[in-house]
């Protein structure tokens, strides 16, 4: 309750020092109003532009998740890291796990737009094939994504929302099983480690971009991250004796 | 304040029940004493043999830290999941960042134990021999203290421990980088990828063994999870076209 009072005295300064209205991800928009308390009138046209669109408020808030977890972040926490009231949030959405929904939503969509493709039926490709694809196209999605897949891959089961994003990512790990298995009895993949097995060391090692890959810092892109990711995954780091070492060609059992 | 209250109620209500002390990790030691307040010459005894030890009371709030994320926890919940008041954890600990201090510091002994022994310099083992070496001690380590090391997989820096626990895993991540450089240099492992990417890449499929292996659900052994990790790693997952596809042997530039 201090820091909270500590912290809307602060927007108060704060407003009265920029009194415009300022937009954009890393301006504050102080609209000088706490705690639920809308002054009706003087905030009618503020409410319908309040500083963030919903777009830039999910993006501050699913970063804010991100570094305190989304147990150890209250509403409290947002309203101070976005510099408006928590009035102001909840015009956007009806609550913290709202935010979450719709970030975990966007990282789910993202990837079940790439298994659905690759899972098409009529592609007739071979196993392996669409398994790569799979993840090249997943890492894609991480790179692109990162901050909604970060909060994906952290997601602990703790709310309903959590749970129900656990249950879909299960779904994305039982297809990524499948196909290593379709590729195992294709004699295109290694049949000495269990296809489960496979598929989790395969999307551990994709999933670890979350922990170390930051776009902005590094000049890899995606693709050569992806191309990096099916070299170790599908032909092993180790030089081959014979035969092209960095070879794509797909290995069959003659 | 309402949960707290509950809490300790029904911590008196089990202590009449269960007047005499109990040990172990599972079952529960209340002291009947709440918020500090140490009945002095009933509790002296007691203070001596809280229910818990340290190794056993340590186990209890890594599980909770893990579940609910450090940040997350409070000493309240500690003290609310293992059944004994704050004043008899800080019999063991001065703080709650104690508490995530050891648990760190656990995992990072287990792991820089096996860099060192790979780095031993009188081993005069190629480079990619100690790295698959490496690999298969750290997927042991994470096997035998998996909530000790899922813990320290999290740590984002939020506080100084954290932030020390980050230092000494950059430098085990350096001693991975190093030896994956060093065996490109013999000729062993693939000059394609950048053996920053591919250090990152190796521990990211180890180090996703936390978020799936559960020892006590699956027969899968550390060892058979380290066969499988060196196997898709050092070989990949694909059939060779030619020689041995399961093939364990050191490939060589001739």
């Amino acid at each position: 309750m201090t820091d909270s009072a500590k912290a809307s005295s602060e927007h108060a300064n704060s407003a009265a020092k920029t009194p415009e209205l300022q937009t954009g991800r890393s301006v504050r928009y102080v609209v000088g109003m706490a705690h639920g308390q809308v002054v009706e009138g003087q905030s009618a046209s503020r409410r319908g532009r309040p500083g963030y669109d919903l777009e830039s408020l999910l993006a501050v808030a699913v970063a804010v998740f991100n570094e305190r977890g989304y147990d150890g972040t209250s509403m409290e926490d947002l309203s101070r890291r976005l510099g408006i009231s928590k009035s102001s949030i909840y015009y956007h959405v009806d609550s913290k796990e709202d935010l979450l929904a719709l970030a975990l939503d966007r990282a789910l969509g993202a990837l079940f737009s790439i298994a659905d493709q690759v899972m098409e039926p009529a592609s007739g490709e071979p196993a392996i094939v669409r398994l790569e694809r799979l993840v090249r196209g997943s890492v894609q999605v991480l790179a692109d994504q990162l901050p909604y897949v970060t909060l994906l891959l952290r997601a602990r089961g703790n709310t309903s929302t959590e749970r129900e994003a656990l249950v879909r990512r299960r779904e994305f790990d039982q297809i990524v099983a499948d196909l290593v298995a379709e590729a195992e009895r294709d004699g295109d993949i290694r049949p000495d480690v269990d296809p489960a097995v496979t598929a989790r060391l395969l999307f551990g090692m994709v999933n670890s971009l979350v922990e170390w890959y930051r776009p902005g810092k590094r000049a890899t892109s995606a693709a050569e991250l992806a191309d990096a990711v099916c070299a170790v995954a599908f032909d092993g780091l180790r030089i081959r004796r014979t035969g092209n070492s960095a070879g794509r060609e797909l290995g069959t059992i003659e």
